[in-house]
């Protein structure tokens, strides 16, 4: 498996595009994007669990009941969330891209991010729907990443190449995230596209165990937003012979689904809202998968322990106590901790107790981008990773006036 | 029931003390409280949930095991948590109280509040307990008070005085709260006096039912502490005939704390790390009381809504997506939503939608320093109150550097 070019145009078959439509006022921001496939896909998606929903989640929902999708429409400024007809504009959205295209609507997987509430118009998507499929292009996946983005600061865009069956494959993908991402599906958009092929039955299962260790493992600040998800599209143009069981081709796609993905949270992660450096929180020797997940959620969303790393400053006391108060069983008196980046790592604790380091190694170690957290509770055999971000004054810029 | 000034020595036979002894490095601030009644108190305490237990709550805990204290013994500037001999310094500190004031060490309420993790030595303790001891006096609650607070701005002392039995009676209180603070006791620390006479059984149940609707319903910044806690003292002195049973004397005490509770956990929201403004979320015609709870500190919890509010920006959709990921039953659509302050109110949401409101008046009634949200449910009959603070640069930079 190696990392290629391309983003969601890697994979044989894929077109995209992003263009300025209108809905942001700014007019050097794209906000309207568009993946098509040459042929109809196999699809799963998964959706955020917010019991308020943007209307395209449910549009969306709808359209998958047959698992099958050929286009991804999106649009950015306006999440089309709690408005009186955002079901009717979702497929008003939908109408239009198929009419253009000359696919069927309930084909499209529709989806919109952005301020909540806020009445949205079809008006700049009949201007510009013409414009926008002109544009769909096999180098198009940067433009159609630029158009999802809201607050996001850096696109997040992977593809990587392998090989099933003798065929060479391709999975490529496009994110945004920044707000409103924390553990518990799906608190992004991410669109990931692919040339192998895999039964319906097979993507779906892929995409819940994926989505397990990867995005549902990814916090910023807490909030789930209404209208998040994770789409896979497959047009099995590489040409293997079907994935159809949980044989050795399915490990090989799920272990290139998983790389993506995990390239995408921690992209998600380290670009949160004003963030300065990517936290990563391995816990090992659990007594339960569950409880290595909960201890390692509870450190990366942690208030006090994210302004800490902002600050630069080892206050590990933080992390014991983000560990203390999860519902995660364990021992207090097992518990070990260490901090570390590239430059190296260091104990800050021991059973439970502080270990004495040098704190001009600490201000150096936790200056780095990248940061890591170690614990290890020696009560079991269990692991997990989780991805978050510092919390910084400009997380509270950003948002404090979000809307103008 | 009236205010009254006198904070903790408002109640009959309450003497308290706050001096510096050394654990803080700045000498201008106080860092070693005491409060002593002139006769044994039925007491009870609610501890911190945190599986990592300041040593000071293990010995409290032990110490209240026949319900009975007589003083209460607080340094701030270190937890005495996660330390290796923090048990034996808590010990250290209540044999030192002990010694000076002629009481039983067994009959102090010891606690402690600060960084986490660092040793901690009885030096200052031994050095300075004679002249804790000597600085009693019927005028020294905010001297006590001073020496609980860390990053407090604002001293929290309150007191009621009231009638039971023909008898003028009393309590008073002070707190510390700031940072860490997040439903769920013991989310700060808070000692309460009283000389009302009340059996241990009805001062145990009386104090479960007010925290339940006061301190658990605070949040600050999701994080739980490892060294809170609320204590009660009841000396009896007021010489009503002793509340042993749940009659309207109950009734009127349990007014009486959970107003002065309420007191508290309102100041202590308000004067949170870095917060410009208390948020008080009002909850309605939820289906069960649960439910109108687990809202009401959602929106008061999400980092999203908090940082708006510094921003006085009325991003109601923020409101709603605290409600939506919130584990609470409801029916989005039938959702109201109101903001409002000291100038007046204004609707944002109805029916899960959104409602037209003018952006001017809005501005104007989020730039008071207390915001009310009011969320009716259309779902059932009970109510449930939070209380929070905004989320402010001034947040970021108090915990990103708090150890030095």
């Amino acid at each position: 498996m190696k990392d290629i070019q391309g983003g969601v145009c890697a994979p044989i078959g894929f077109k995209a595009a992003g263009i300025h439509c209108g809905v942001r006022k700014n007019k050097s921001k794209k906000d309207f994007s568009l993946i098509l496939s040459d042929v109809m896909c196999n699809a799963a998606s998964t959706y955020t669990q917010n019991k308020v929903k943007g209307a395209p989640i449910y549009v969306t929902k709808e359209h998958l009941q047959n698992n099958e999708a050929i286009a991804v429409l999106c649009n950015s400024g306006n999440a089309n969330t709690c408005n009186e007809n955002g079901i009717e504009i979702a497929n008003g959205m939908c109408d239009l891209a198929a009419k253009e295209l000359g696919i069927d609507a309930s084909d499209i997987i529709i989806a919109s991010t952005g301020v909540i509430g806020l009445p949205l118009s079809l008006e700049p998507f009949e201007t510009h729907m013409h414009e926008l499929v002109e544009s769909l292009n096999e180098n198009g996946s940067s433009d159609a990443c630029a158009g999802i983005m809201t607050t996001d600061t850096v696109q997040k865009e992977y593809a990587v190449e392998f090989e099933l069956d003798g065929k060479t494959c391709h999975i490529g993908a496009i994110a945004k995230g920044s707000g409103m991402i924390h553990p518990n599906m799906a608190t992004m958009l991410a669109f990931v596209t692919s040339d192998v092929a895999i039964s319906k039955d097979m993507l779906q299962k892929v995409i819940l165990e994926v989505v397990a260790d990867t995005f549902n493992m990814v916090s910023v600040d807490g909030d789930t937003s209404t209208n998040d998800m994770l789409s896979v599209l497959c047009n099995g143009l590489a040409g293997n012979s079907e994935i159809d069981e949980e044989n050795d081709d399915y490990q090989v796609f799920k272990d290139a689904l998983m790389y993506i993905c995990t390239c995408l949270s921690r992209g998600i992660a380290k670009d949160g809202e004003g963030a300065t450096k990517l936290l990563t929180c391995h816990v090992k020797n659990a007594c339960t998968t569950k409880d290595a997940k909960i201890v390692a959620k509870s450190v990366i969303t942690s208030s006090l322990f994210k302004a800490a790393m902002f600050g630069k400053d080892a206050n590990w006391g933080r992390i014991l106590c983000a560990i203390g108060y999860s519902e995660a069983n364990l021992d207090v008196d097992k518990i070990d901790v260490e901090l570390g980046s590239v430059i190296g790592k260091f104990i800050v604790c021991q059973n439970g107790r502080g270990y004495p380091f040098d704190e001009d190694v600490a201000l150096k170690v936790l200056s780095e981008d990248e940061v890591e957290i170690f614990i290890d509770l020696h009560d079991g055999e269990y692991a997990a990773t989780a991805w978050g971000c510092d919390l910084t004054y400009d997380y509270v810029k950003i948002n404090g006036d979000y809307r103008t």
